[in-house]
């Protein structure tokens, strides 16, 4: 194998282009191999490998910089880059990052995970050099999806004014994760099949028809025919200088192309075209089930070991049957209509489905506007992602108290794409916003009806759940209404009573059995509303235990158990009270089961914690 | 008075032409007289006097919607629209909100108060009016500043390939508040100068001279001589229908566009050329200084009742000060050089200071990436900005680690401009995110200490601090760097002690000194580190007194008080505790010390407080 001669980019520089191209075809199984053993990033991988092998091939990696774009699309550049033999282990526990990882390797820049952030990475860059000296080439390598995401626009429209020296390289295979959408989109598409030219040109022309009236109007586009334009031209209009489209899946136009562009000043836009899947035909057929998955088997392409419906499943169901009752449902998803559990619902209701591509800004504003003109918005995007419309939750949805439900998916740990991705802040940053209504479902029956709940509040909520299978347990058939604000006590407990959130209320109730086994009298109480808080129940608890202790899958900060004491306080209540959750730390990738032990948020760390405090006192 | 007579837009249209003209050049001077006693935004006010006439005399609104993005123009709409008596109050103790507001008239859309969602907006209203039925023309008017965030871009895109039927009208005054950067201005800029296609085509010129050797490129940029293109192209590029550009200060030609546009099907968008400040010459001269302003002298246009310096001021001076001992400090700003005391600073080291634009997301990267590069960056944002890139601060700067500092400026109660603009949750947003340090100065010399310290943790920080006059504290010469987590006691006290945080530690000490004189022995503590708290010192506090009460101008769920209760909860410490600060609602606009009062969070509500806690036990 020509593979397991490359140990660093230095042995790529070695090879001659048919050897590159033989390269590019012993990495495309290697990786499939893998991933089908460890579940992974797939399609985005398959279709990038030609190009990373080019970009480590022209340029001077280390010292010349790449940044990956989301960053899940690196593992063709981890082999390349000394991780070759323990590639095998990505995405495990103690592994590799599925992600660039600063500490991991001197050739990952910056630890990319959300999309559209490389363009500002890249500017940052090279002003640093350009005030402290040096003359490394830096490259951002975004995907047409991340180029929708406002923040890519920021950044090109800053470099464009600043003309920074930077390469960014659009690897674009008309793919967000899901099919990507978008004027822009289309834009580049027509860019590539050459129909521009002659569109604008009819474009042109019948609105010079449809607007006998606008006589000054159209003046300015009469101008207009005089001009010439480029298929680069709204890069242009940015000051960047564009070249492309080159095909990104032949080693030698690639080579020839990055070897010219290297030695140019920028800002400069490399446009590539991929195909995400490339050379593995499941993922080309299907690239979006193929963008992350987890294990499956290599010949038919069928994923394997899938269990119990997952909390993800029941939002799809749901979402479908509250549409079923009422045609002002809609939903709105940033690209991740398959992962969010939205398919079922865009085949059934394709016009009440929005993907409105990487943009949860503008999704999460828009989520309020339609709530403004009098539908039933669901916002259903990460928990993680999320983050990114904090501002526009607190102002344009919660500041009107506009009718708009969050279905905060991958909440708490999420597991193999580690600290970019876990869901770790959302119950502290949805907590303080003002008219917010914040939930956790103990299982996916209660989910049902919280979703329903949330549907009849009529106001700001969010509803947060994990990643991964739920409970296994009955659902009704019918719905019903959460009374807002109730918590429900699951066990009496004289000793100490857990005041557990969402996920955390299964493993608290095994917990206090356990605990009730060995002689401590331990109670359960299912917090499921996180805002508002049920005081009178709290309060009532508080008043017949000795202790309390909170679980959560949460930083601790400013979270659930935070709640709790701030209520507790206010009330003049002094009672033991102790928290478990997510502390204040970045927390690394691997299995979930594994990040909750190690965090203590399972059942034996819950033992463990109850019994030394007992022991304690 | 012609302006007398108009109580709606319906009395409008029964004006001509010449009235029209009238009634623009009766408003400007109406507008600027108020303003000059209540302060408020002036300058882009009186730049859109004639595009709001124009606008209300050609849509049938409030069925009709206009959006105001930013919001802060909305003056001429205001008193066209019922408010003409009450315009007098704006940004008044229970006056008229200086921002649009639902609850004020239905004539205002949205609560509009940060930049770049209106097309978002737009098309989230436009969307449900194709789903409920209805033919309200919808139009988001939108400054050339607000269309550098990258939402817009967002919204534009989203726009584009629903083709949603939306106005959306650019007010290109060729400013956000400072002066409009970004490679989208300059291209603006030469739409309307006509150098636009002259300099195209010797771009592409000079490109092919200077690139002999990149024959495929070169053959892409050959093509691109047989375009066309049209002066609105980037829009176009993204599915708009351009307009424009059309003189913003013409009435006539202004009508006619918008009547022409009226009856056309969207997306359109309408191009309009505005000056800033027009008719006020001091404005006119200095639109950034003129941008939001405090009361002022009319006929000179200088600031009345310029009092003590201000925290802005000791962060402009400070900030200048440590870009002379480094000249690795470098400084960041998003539109607001002048509002965030960086103008001496641009002045001193015009290469050393960034202003991004309104663009926050893309400017925490930049500065992720630039001390990456080795830099000293400083971000100066206001409070309630910095919550757009709150994705940012998480992943591109804290999981990183990176030595950004955010000068967090306007945190707290701002005043006048509202509940948009209130920065009521940094405390919150920051504290739980790993990795971050954040401090709050009790007063303007702690304030440049703090800025030394943060430049000597080589670490994420963030201080916080208040808008307006500090207290006229002496400034010491030199610097010293304050241990990282540590408090400090400024008064032992036994019945209680307040911990205070920021600005709140004054008033705590003031307090204290009048609850002593009641017999109350009350201590006070200065919280300034919020992150790491002083765990040491909160116990030793604990253990010596009988009560805590903290005080913050933040959220109380999940700020200062909620940490306080975390830690004393976790070491198992048992004292009666109470927290003032920010209740769980939006908080409405009116003078500082008004709000605070109604807040009870000034001396007379911490008294109160106190003596009610004591009383009742």
């Amino acid at each position: 194998m020509l593979l397991e001669t490359i140990n660093s980019p230095e042995d790529l520089k070695k090879l001659s282009i048919a050897a590159l191209i033989e390269l590019a075809d012993e990495i495309r199984p290697h990786i499939t191999d893998i991933i089908s053993r460890t579940g992974g990033h797939l399609a985005s991988n398959l279709g990038i490998v030609e190009l990373t092998i080019a970009l480590h091939y022209i340029f001077n990696t280390p010292d010349d910089k790449i940044i990956w774009d989301v960053g899940h699309q690196c593992y063709t550049h981890k082999i390349l880059t000394g991780r070759r033999e323990t590639f095998n282990t990505i995405r495990q526990d103690g592994g590799l990052s599925g992600f660039p990882s600063r500490k991991e390797s001197p050739f990952d820049v910056f630890d990319t995970g959300h999309a559209s952030n490389s363009i500002s990475i890249a500017v940052g860059l090279a002003e640093s050099q350009a005030k402290t000296g040096g003359s490394s080439k830096i490259i951002a390598v975004i995907g047409d999806g991340s180029l929708t995401g406002g923040m890519s626009f920021e950044a090109l429209n800053h470099a464009g004014h600043l003309k920074s020296d930077i390469i960014v390289v659009l690897n674009d295979n008309e793919m967000s994760i899901s099919k990507n959408i978008g004027a822009l989109s289309s834009y580049l598409n027509r860019m590539m099949t050459g129909e521009f030219i002659s569109n604008i040109r009819e474009e042109l022309k019948s609105r010079m028809k449809s607007m006998p009236t606008i006589y000054k109007t159209a003046k300015y586009l009469e101008e207009a025919v005089k001009g010439i334009f480029g298929p680069g031209m709204l890069f242009e209009e940015l000051g960047f200088q564009y070249v492309g489209p080159v095909d990104g899946h032949e080693i030698e136009p690639l080579l020839e192309t990055l070897k010219n562009v290297s030695r140019l000043k920028g800002p400069l836009l490399v446009h590539v075209v991929t195909r995400k899947g490339k050379g593995y035909t499941h993922a080309e057929d299907d690239p979006e089930r193929f963008h992350g998955i987890s294990t499956f088997e290599l010949t038919t392409g069928n994923s394997l070991g899938k269990g119990r419906k997952t909390y993800t499943d029941i939002f799809g169901d749901t979402i479908v049957d509250l549409a079923r009752m009422d045609d002002r449902v809609v939903a709105i998803t940033a690209a991740m209509g398959l992962g969010t559990g939205l398919d079922r619902f865009s085949d059934l209701f394709p016009d009440r489905f929005y993907d409105i591509g990487i943009a949860e800004q503008h999704g999460v504003t828009f989520a309020g506007a339609l709530a403004l003109g009098g539908l039933k918005p669901f916002v259903a995007i990460y928990s993680t992602f999320l983050q990114r419309a904090y501002d526009q939750i607190i102002l344009d949805v919660c500041l009107q108290n506009l009718p708009v439900v969050f279905a905060v998916d991958r909440s708490g740990i999420v597991g193999q794409d580690g600290p970019t991705h876990h869901g770790a802040y959302d119950l502290s940053y949805f907590r303080h916003i003002p008219n917010m209504v914040l939930m956790a479902p103990k299982d996916e029956n209660e989910l049902k009806h919280m979703l329903y709940s949330a549907y009849r509040y009529a106001r700001p909520t969010a509803i947060r759940y994990p990643r991964g299978e739920a409970l296994g347990v009955t659902i009704d058939e019918d719905f019903h209404e959460i009374p807002m604000g109730t918590w429900e006590t699951l066990r009496e407990g004289k000793d100490l009573t857990i005041i557990a959130c969402g996920n955390m209320v299964n493993v608290a109730v095994e917990a206090a059995d356990m605990l009730r086994q060995g002689g401590i009298l331990a109670g359960v109480v299912n917090g499921r509303f996180i805002k508002p808080i049920d005081k009178d129940l709290l309060l009532k608890t508080a008043s017949g235990t000795e202790r309390i202790l909170t679980i959560e899958e949460n930083v601790l900060a400013g979270g659930f158990g935070g709640a709790v004491a701030e209520v507790l306080a206010e009330a003049g209540v002094l009672i033991p009270l102790r928290s478990l959750g997510i502390p204040d730390t970045f927390v690394t990738h691997g299995s979930q089961g594994t990040l909750r032990k190690a965090l203590g948020i399972d059942l034996d760390g819950i033992i463990r914690t109850v019994r030394a405090w007992l022991r304690k006192e």
